[in-house]
């Protein structure tokens, strides 16, 4: 008999794990999370609470006893435990074997190249020879990249010139940790599109996010995107063929770059509900965290259509201040008509910390971009204490 | 400094209680609940849950100390305590006072009509006497309610005819219970709408919805109502003064009758968020309970504007069965386009309890009311055990 009452674990209990949740309990699911921080923003919203580090391969097994399926907030878990407990019959989704691929870039990297997708020039990188190679070979800017572990911007080094070789790899680990390089690609826009794959390997893509950083942390997501609708389908076509050659289950992120002439690139491909993604929450059907339980629970797909056009603004921890988290200006924020407050309940602000985010909805696109722009500079979310430079 | 992280205490921990968690939760809010039943929807999304009584005057006082507002999911409560809260200096919204004049069928009515708004004739019924000059004034069929304690039909008696006079006045107490008798309203439709008071006056109307309702519990509830548009204007406005009237802070559902004349008159006002205005979470920008806990923190109103149409079915609890519940047809309800699916986590499930209910919202009223319809068949939540006849 079939029943909606899975009980599903999740690895994390940070924002992405707390809005998975949030959907989740609609629907009636039983939670256990597996989170090192007692009070993380998901701990109340959850049936049970492991409090344990994410590569503790006695705690995962834990959450796995105790969950009918297991999914994850974040990449940068033990892949390997989740492929032995794939082994002894337990389902995680994404599979253990999607997640070992795209957490390092460079494996991520070479499949999608391997199956005909568009993505920038790359090769991996082992010493400061093979570095001038690729400058060589790519011309200068171009990126090298820590295969593993990297986000926000963190684990990247844009080479200039041969003088910067040096610096570069000391920069990342070189030697010790694995590298890439990249060439440079000349955006003129990032964009993002979401992409969901059900257990019975039905695809449902989102509409095209365009986004703007700050210091390579997400600043803003504008949907639909400024684009052609010619570059839009290939777009989404590239997000669709992305779920394809992955199989993976469940949400994905497939972060692109919009050359002048409008072709798409893969940028990066992350296994779960995204930034980039927030908006769909207030903007979409189906949210990207309503449909990430979905697919992972193995109920159907729900639908992906905007409802109208929204803008997303991460609110970062305020410069300046740390310690207890403060919320400023809520007042003012939700007065603008169409705006919607998400704060994660994160005990500490520190500046640059993703503290919460809000999303503008409206009848244009232009009038969201103003009432989000609005909205966030009335708010902001700082810690209780200066920080001395 | 003003700040969103105000404590929320909630009598209540039911599916409107867990359905306003939610929401307060994407927010950020403390929640503490108070629920006689440990396993209560709400149970697992709040900071701290007080297992008592919803009479148990000590334990709503340890509420109101836990929190910075107390609010309440059911209007069936202890309001002479809340009012000695309000005089102590707590916050209670709706206020003390609007709960206790709502409490009473009788009283409520009776403001109404002092202010001139809508509202079938009534008089107070304190003997069988009284009920025959009603049937004289009224004609019959009328309605005979008790005026505290009703609801779901609960506490009425459709009185026919004199000869039904002493069955209905024995039935619903009377001699002990307050009572009232109403004139029939030959309605050709019911319809609710939901209003929000802000804390600083403002209001927020929702748009009209149509109810249809099976054995006096809600079935479904369409929106946009099917009325012509001088009629929804007429019902807005309606539901805006009895805001005004009640100076009530918080959500209210308004549900009136429609006269075939196109006529509306207040049938009931609950002082909450309300099982017709569920579709508010998909198809409107700001939802009932988004609406509600911003108003009883003090945060400015949202916009209730409709998104696109929508029809709410409810699920209840299967005939024939009781005991552990168990969600049968969840795949084929969630493959309907548009469908959303709301599970309470009720442990038992019994015939006509409230167990969840479904969502659809589609581009026409048409397609929302079929999708809905197809869901609702697929899917159906029933007791393990069979209920012997």
């Amino acid at each position: 008999m079939e029943s909606i009452q899975k009980k599903i674990g999740i690895i994390g209990g940070g924002q992405l794990g707390q809005m998975m949740i949030l959907e989740a309990k609609k629907m009636g699911f039983y939670i256990t999370i597996l989170d090192p921080t007692l009070h993380c923003p998901a701990h109340t919203l959850v049936d049970e609470h492991i409090v344990a580090d994410f590569e503790d391969a006695a705690a995962i097994r834990l959450l796995a006893q105790k969950s009918d399926v297991v999914t994850y907030e974040f990449e940068h878990i033990n892949a390997q435990v989740l492929e032995e407990l794939e082994a002894e019959g337990h389902v995680v989704y994404p599979t253990a074997h999607s997640l070992a691929i795209i957490q390092n870039k460079l494996s991520q990297k070479s499949l999608l190249a391997k199956h005909g997708l568009a993505v920038p020039e790359f090769c991996p990188i082992s010493n400061e020879k093979e570095m001038e190679e690729a400058g060589l070979s790519f011309s200068y800017p171009y990126m090298l990249k820590s295969c593993t572990g990297g986000y926000d911007g963190k684990g990247n080094f844009l080479v200039h010139s041969p003088e910067e070789i040096a610096e570069g790899f000391a920069a990342l680990g070189g030697g010790s940790l694995p590298l890439m390089a990249e060439k440079f690609f000349p955006f003129v826009m990032e964009i993002s599109v979401l992409a969901c794959r059900s257990a019975n390997g039905d695809i449902a893509v989102y509409p095209v996010a365009q986004n703007h950083h700050i210091d390579s942390i997400l600043d803003e997501t504008r949907v639909p995107a400024d684009i052609r609708p010619e570059t839009t389908q290939a777009a989404m076509d590239l997000a669709r063929r992305v779920m394809e050659v992955f199989a993976g289950v469940g949400m994905f992120c497939v972060e692109m770059f919009v050359g002048p002439e409008g072709e798409v690139a893969v940028n990066e491909v992350a296994p779960r509900p995204h930034n980039s993604g927030h908006y769909t929450i207030e903007a979409c059907v189906t949210s990207q965290f309503e449909q990430h339980i979905r697919a992972v629970s193995a109920l159907p797909l729900g639908d992906p259509s905007l409802l109208r056009p929204a803008v997303m603004r991460n609110i970062l921890g305020e410069e300046g201040f740390h310690g207890p988290a403060q919320v400023i200006g809520a007042e003012k924020a939700l007065a603008i008509p169409g705006v919607t407050l998400h704060i994660y309940g994160k005990t500490d602000s520190k500046p640059k910390r993703k503290m919460g985010h809000l999303t503008a909805t409206a009848p244009t696109l232009a009038e969201a971009i103003e009432r989000a722009s609005v909205a966030h500079a009335a708010i902001r979310i700082q810690g209780t204490l200066p920080l001395h430079p």
